[in-house]
């Protein structure tokens, strides 16, 4: 028999064994596993997922796998990256609190959290896909986003804590090795992994051959890899958040690193786009306008929200190194206009973020349901299509752009092009 | 008796012993020690520094010491930052060899570095106080600046290779605190430590009272604390210089750390600025003319090689995960658009640096000689203004000054105001 002590994927039955003797969690589901049902739901491609049900209650196991599902054992992923995650887990739920799944429980040797069973929530893509709304959505994101970034970063922290934190998060290179491949440069050539709609050329060849475009994008590369402004989730989509019709959770903050501020709000933002362009393939013509309208509310929400929160908090907890009241407003000078520079950075990197997150679900290798689970090939292809412009046009303008006013209409402006 | 292996500063006798021992250093001096002559030379702040002389030839032997000498024991500063001079070093004399003094022995638990002796180099900063000429300077300064900067980057390195070197030197927290307060924050407020020149007031409550120029210096030390783009000297200043009439060596890198391109290049060219602010105090009439306009065009040659050296490396070695051959070259398509417009923003970077650096040097605690020399208290504040305005005309415009022809027309400009 293996040593128990070394990592192996578990089955239900060793799970069970394994949990049974941490009183944590025998403490909130029930002490004895017999009672215990243990379920593997995993449909995702890094890890497998367990639902735990005992007579008390019921927690969510998370376990790594030391690969990437999706292309099998082939391409081999670190264990480490559960370490990773639940010190995310836990810096995220004391800057934000309640905005992400409680820990009850971390086993490092077999990359394993125990957490909070979250239900009824849904994984947010599906619930957009299927029409559905969620109260107090993008307020939520936009101060979940706002709370990591500024409580994250020097505007808050001591620098000898950030210091160690970047030192402790360096240790993960593979996994934003992964970003930085599939997300900031597969897309923009014809990188092994990647495929795409048949029809959709013309548009990709497009983007490809735009070299001022690409530079740009490697830029923000540049800007992904070699800035610690805070600590970023790093794959903040819309499978990464979970909401019943009016709460909602951020989970698997697996991508974890440190990053530039602007990183979250981007991807996030694209991610409502996506589904905002992909909605014609969903909705029945009569539901279509009103539901597109109540996804572009929800990106105006998060931008509000991320401001007003970010501003709230530069006002009352600005006690890190950068921006010191003893340059501002010890000395009677407001440092709003300061905040205003940095918001407005942060805003052109979100934007350009943004573009290439939408590129890269369109043509590189991990594509998203929003347009994957539309049938009809025609339709999909003008979707993307649209999709794809904009977030060229975004890439290229992310600095000029300014108000979410013009963000806003630049979507409805693609949104109501034929492009193919 | 103590330990002979626990840290303390040594003796030039205690230091004969050790290094009698190591045979890198015997072979190269003689390895009878009785024939050696060992002499605490140092006048710094931070360490002991001993030549030690043999029959077969000299070293040099730089010791940390556990406390900033300047203000007594009362400011401690971590042994540590040897460890860390070591592995900059390292790492400069393989991006630039022959740029900095190589090095022989490293013992980490005494803190203490054997190197190269240079001879007959002589401290930079003396050098332009006194009038000197230096041949190359600027070349062999641009293209050091170029060299660490592009190939301590992941324009260059492995991002596996470079992220682990960010973790080893994120261990360095106090002494970039250093260069954090004394460079970034305290010029612009009443910090304890602070002085200036009497008669200098208006001019300081001029900068101090302007949020905005507080505002842009506080983003670039947002900038210099997360940003981890390349390894930088971290002080590379005309007193981290040796020269000859025709040779130049960098010395001294232990404030290195990660961080933005245009640091070091920022530094320099202030450093340039104010050994040509300063000279009116210390050259004849009829040799002043002459000697500013060689400061000037050392620092238009600075420029020059960097850019060119920068370009030069970008085409033959851009091996790193950044802009890659297969986005631009591989598709047939140029890449030096995405050059020029990185390396516009380093001197973006650069220029605001710069202005920080002229201040600080005038207004903080540690003052440089060029302007500490000057006897005449009138002379000097008048010199210091231009210094301080010139300053902060560079961060106010830093991105859209351009060019150095621009740099040097405003130089000029300054030089010829009567300010106080």
């Amino acid at each position: 028999m293996d040593n128990p002590d070394q990592y192996r994927p578990l089955s239900p039955e060793e799970l069970a064994e394994r949990l049974s003797t941490v009183p944590a969690i025998a403490g909130r589901i029930g002490s004895d596993p017999a009672g215990w049902q243990v379920k593997e739901v995993g449909d995702g491609n890094l890890n497998l997922v367990f639902i735990v049900r005992g007579p008390k209650g019921s927690v969510i196991v998370k376990q790594a796998l030391p690969y990437v599902r999706l292309v099998g054992d082939s391409w081999p992923l670190p264990l480490y990256r559960a370490f990773y995650e639940n010190h995310a887990l836990v810096r995220q739920a004391r800057r934000d609190p309640g905005a992400v799944p409680e820990v009850y429980h971390f086993d490092e040797t077999q990359a394993l959290i125990v957490m909070e069973f979250l239900s009824p929530h849904k994984i947010l893509r599906r619930k957009l896909i299927d029409g559905e709304t969620v109260g107090g959505l993008g307020g939520f994101l936009g101060r979940f986003c706002a709370r990591t970034a500024f409580r994250g970063s020097e505007l808050s922290m001591k620098s000898a804590d950030k210091k160690a934190d970047v030192g402790l998060f360096s240790g993960n290179v593979e996994i934003p090795a992964i970003t930085e491949a599939l997300v900031f440069t597969d897309p923009y050539y014809g990188a092994e992994m990647n495929h795409h709609t048949e029809g959709l050329d013309p548009v990709v060849s497009g983007l490809r051959s735009d070299a001022r475009l690409k530079a740009r994008v490697q830029r923000l590369l540049m800007k992904f890899a070699s800035n610690t402004e805070t600590m970023v989730h790093g794959d903040l989509h819309s499978g990464s958040i979970m909401s019943t019709s009016d709460e909602s959770k951020v989970i698997d903050p697996e991508f974890v690193q440190y990053g530039p501020m602007g990183f979250d709000l981007g991807m996030l933002v694209a991610n409502f786009l996506m589904a905002y362009f992909s909605q014609p393939a969903h909705r029945y013509p009569s539901e279509l306008a009103g539901y597109q309208d109540w996804l572009l509310s929800v990106i105006d929400e998060v931008f509000t929200e991320f401001e007003a929160e970010f501003r709230r908090l530069w006002e009352t907890e600005r006690t890190g190194m950068l921006y010191p009241a003893a340059l501002f407003e010890d000395q009677g000078q407001s440092s709003a206009d300061a905040c205003a520079a940095l918001l407005a950075e942060i805003r052109t990197d979100a934007h350009g973020f943004c573009g290439i997150e939408m590129h890269r679900r369109t043509l590189s290798l991990a594509h998203n349901a929003d347009f994957e689970d539309i049938e009809d090939t025609v339709l999909k292809r003008r979707l993307e299509a649209r999709n794809l412009e904009m977030g060229a046009e975004l890439v290229r303008t992310s600095e000029t752009l300014g108000s979410t006013e013009r963000l806003l209409d630049l979507a409805r402006r693609f949104n109501a092009k034929d492009i193919l």
